[in-house]
């Protein structure tokens, strides 16, 4: 049992609450969310207490009173996929915080927007190190999401000279914050909003690009400009929206890589060039739609140790009482927002 | 010098012959193709005149006489992709006779539709053993293509369980030989020509299905139904149209990859919705224009090895003189044709 | 519980009897093994009775009467290397049939050289094609130990131009089979038995050495001859000792890789330099102490697939009975053996 | 023609001046080295004049006056390995700097101890941000050999949670820094000097350990105490002696991965244990003799990057003028220093 101190709006919350629910229909993965349900995925807290011998990820055992950032999934350990080692997320029969796991169930209490959450066995659970304050731990999942980064510099066999993170939202800045440690050259920052344009250059955009004031062509042609021509080596596309992924295929350089990243709700169709603009520019596409299990820790490591070199401080934008998560939702998908936070139990 | 024993129509030329030549508008690969040109980059044929030491691509020296497939492109080695150790096929000056290399140049003769043809130096050139007859060396190069499947199985994290090949023509059935040597275990043929079909079944499909009897959504679940309802590992999306990447998104596991090979040309727009099909599903895509420099060799010796356990002679279905090459050009893209050869010495 | 139709006798198994047995003194992984115990982790058989329901490693229901080969270990699922998704063979819990898990645990029966074993919870199991025998599947586990072949490729960033195999006993020879299927070019084979050379021939060495008549240099001297001067791309150290392996430094080219597989007793310390063979030279060593659960599949299945085209039946040299185990030991060390299985229910 | 600003003093630079030369006897990479030769390979200065037009790694002109980085090594682009596009150090006909390159052959000035060098045509040039001072920038090649600390994490699949870097000189330094920006979480370090280690509590090192005062078993002992029992994910083995080598097998974990890094010179062989301490352990181990093409700019980039938040100024710890290079190359050896560099046209 976790006594919550802090838990994360996702952009996917916003669609759990309306009701909007992903399916792979007609496949082992398919499924309907059964409401109620507490929402709530990206979580710290505190053990208030616990059955039995209970490990973290090194296999310490935990006891009550230590914080911990628990995983957002647990998997089966049973099917198809979990045998053949596939991430745990790809579970045939995934149990998610916040979503599969409903009320339906005992005891109920399956996500972070409430004072106390109950974990299954099995979750996986991640001690916070001391130094690392709860509104900076809060941020491990999204931080998570990103070893996609990871995968598109093994995927482009460069470094990763130029790197485009399109939408700075929660999720885009930490995508902009893991490229900017792990080495980009020209990193460039594009979104709508002028306050999110600033912060990517806190956290060490070379360039910022309004996607208010500039056209879908010349966001391509000013990012060329930046990469002697050629495009970027990686495009990160943490929009949400389906339209920037057209616009990431022709940012992209011959034999880049576009990530899809963080999306998980149906957004409807765009129109693409799949011969022009993916097989004859060797072009790889990588959909990443969560974290891995094996995520966490580098994660969390990545913001304990660059707590001092980079304003992590300001990522939580604003924090609101357990009573107010309707309005907190609304402030979410709001221009001066950046990660909206519960706090169940201050 | 080479004199031409073999040179096979790909796909590519009849677009270039009609004068419809891709483009990458606005960044450093962009090429425009004066004609006249000599058509024919899948050649093989015997060294009729040599000027100084050329090696092969072991190191070795060629002579006069010794019968070579050469590398159907040429890089640079000076650029940026050529710097930085990307595939030779991403040059941006890059040469690929039968193409960019025109009449405009002396000495004029840089295709393999032709008696005898000029290779550049820095051509890479690769000697063919003894027991490989030309009729089987002629398809090196598009064996050489399927590194994408090399490629494919390392982002799937399996070894290949199931593999969906799309469209059965020469490039597809190159991809289903590999496949099938590499280990996969159930192998879908699908195309429109039952002849086609049926010649998937004698190099080892396990499953065929018929794109001219079944609808998309049909084919789909067909498909899922022969993977234990996830769908396929591996999607090698073979046909050279643009609609069938809808279907292979649909036909892909979560977590799979979709290979989009050997397309050259800019065969317009088709509607895709990249959360529900790319991002959720954690799909990979994987754009292979063309071969790499290092997969002549893999691609040769895989031919060399199966010549008594696959019928590989069969996949030459036609040998054309070299005056009849508009005919050839038209029969290449009829029914009863799979790879149409020219003999321009016979 | 299975009815054991076949278990093979492995190198391990003659240490495991002759109570040699191999511990990490000092580490998580430390062990004792207690006896009496049953030996025999290489098994096929039918199952002959079921708890509950159970599933097959693709998450098929099994039934009283499948044939299936169970995978040799069991792994705990929450130690750090369960956690951190790294291969089940490193748990640090493992539980392996016939060597920890001894007759000290009911319901004692957990070796396959026995009439009938019982399978822990959590075991993988592979279902057996029907056109697959016995005394083929019973190579299942050795092959899947191949696994190291593929991981080497990768490292060495080529095809595998040019392959040693050193030490032709059923590992070696497994290994063999595997670089023959995946295109291995120069295929050289060593061991000091005429009779195991003879066989590579068979599976498709195009050299073989003799270690008996040849010195450790004139070894090296002739890999090197028939690699252009290099030497091979990958060597495959499967001989079980420990000198080998200087030699297998000096057998391999600048930036090759050498698999040190399969041995899993201490065999003693041996002299080599680690700056002028390894570090200079750019080489790879990979140890390959067993198998993945994730190569069972696919080893199963290209076994499957050459059963005509590779004479995959002479492998298994002798059947012996259960009660003639002891002599069978003797007999699996000795020249004329290749692999040596026990036939419990015969 | 370069200006030198700066050539730093590299441990093999005092083997090339004793006149100990590594060769690959009996392969096609054994070199003779033909003295005298003008030493130095870790150059940065200002071009002084320049022939036709010279493209930087970039692909941009390079002017007189301009600020660059050249590489160490020139690849011939012609040999077995150039063609099969293996890493430009294994180049059969390697041309290095300070080494192969000998005042035998004009213009003679081959090495960077000297007021003036000359780069051969093919030489990448790598441009200097204007942010990064020489005494920093001629950091760049011995940081650039880091990438082998990028292969280790991926071999490990794990992010690296915890690294050991033995012997802490100008190397092991390189490597210290690129394990904590990388985001290691345990960082050990392990040296004779009191010096070096606290210097590596500076950079970030969360443990260090003097060789001088534990046994090599404690060592190891201490290592394991730090990991939870298990030993380093990865053990950067930069002693340049082989006696680490063993050590540095004792302290990996199961599974983990040992770099040999940087010794160029025969050093002379130790006995270790493959069966117990790499096949068993599952152990991966790899040479690596030097820094890669492709390698330079990143390394380059990381500097510039951490200019401000690491003591990178302190990394050069003596200055020398080039009439005291061999009062330097002894200094180099001493304790008190770091990276020795020659200052030639101060």
């Amino acid at each position: 049992m976790l006594q919550i101190s802090m838990s994360g709006i996702c952009g996917t919350d916003k669609h759990t609450f309306r009701g909007e629910v992903m399916q792979y229909a007609g496949t082992p993965h398919e499924r309907q969310i059964e409401y109620p349900l507490i929402c709530g995925h990206e979580n710290v807290g505190q053990i208030a207490a616990i059955g039995g011998e209970v490990l973290d990820s090194e296999g310490q055992p935990l006891a009550v009173g230590d914080r911990i950032v628990p995983a957002a999934n647990v998997n089966c350990g049973q099917c198809w996929y979990c045998r053949t080692g596939q991430p745990y997320y790809m579970c045939e029969r995934l149990e998610d915080y916040g979503n599969s796991l409903t009320c339906a169930r005992p005891p109920y209490l399956f996500g972070g927007w409430s004072e106390y959450m109950y974990l299954l066995p099995g979750t996986r659970l991640f001690r916070v190190p001391d130094a690392l304050p709860d509104h900076v731990a809060v941020l491990t999942e999204p931080m998570a999401v990103t070893h996609g980064f990871d995968r598109a510099r093994r995927l482009s066999e460069t470094f990763g000279e130029a790197v485009v993170v399109y939408g700075i939202g929660p999720l885009g800045m930490c995508h902009l914050i893991k490229a900017r440690l792990m080495g980009a050259g020209a990193l460039i920052a594009i979104d709508r909003l002028p306050s999110r344009l600033r912060r990517s250059e806190e956290f060490g955009a070379t360039l910022t690009l309004s996607a208010a004031e500039l056209e879908a062509e010349e966001l391509v042609a000013r990012v060329r400009e930046a990469t002697a021509g050629r495009g970027a080596d990686i495009v990160l596309d943490c929009s949400g929206a389906p339209e920037t992924f057209v616009n990431s295929l022709h940012m992209v350089r011959v034999g880049g890589t576009v990530v899809e990243a963080g999306a998980f709700v149906d957004m409807g169709r765009v129109a693409i060039n799949p011969t022009a603009d993916i097989c004859t520019k060797n072009v790889n596409v990588l959909g990443i739609g969560g974290e891995t299990a094996q995520a966490y820790r580098p994660a969390m490591r990545l913001l304990e140790r660059n707590l001092r070199t980079l304003p992590l401080d300001a990522l939580v934008s604003h924090r609101m009482p357990l009573e107010q998560a309707e309005p907190a939702l609304e402030l979410a998908q709001r221009d001066e927002a950046m990660k909206v936070v519960l706090t169940p139990t201050d």
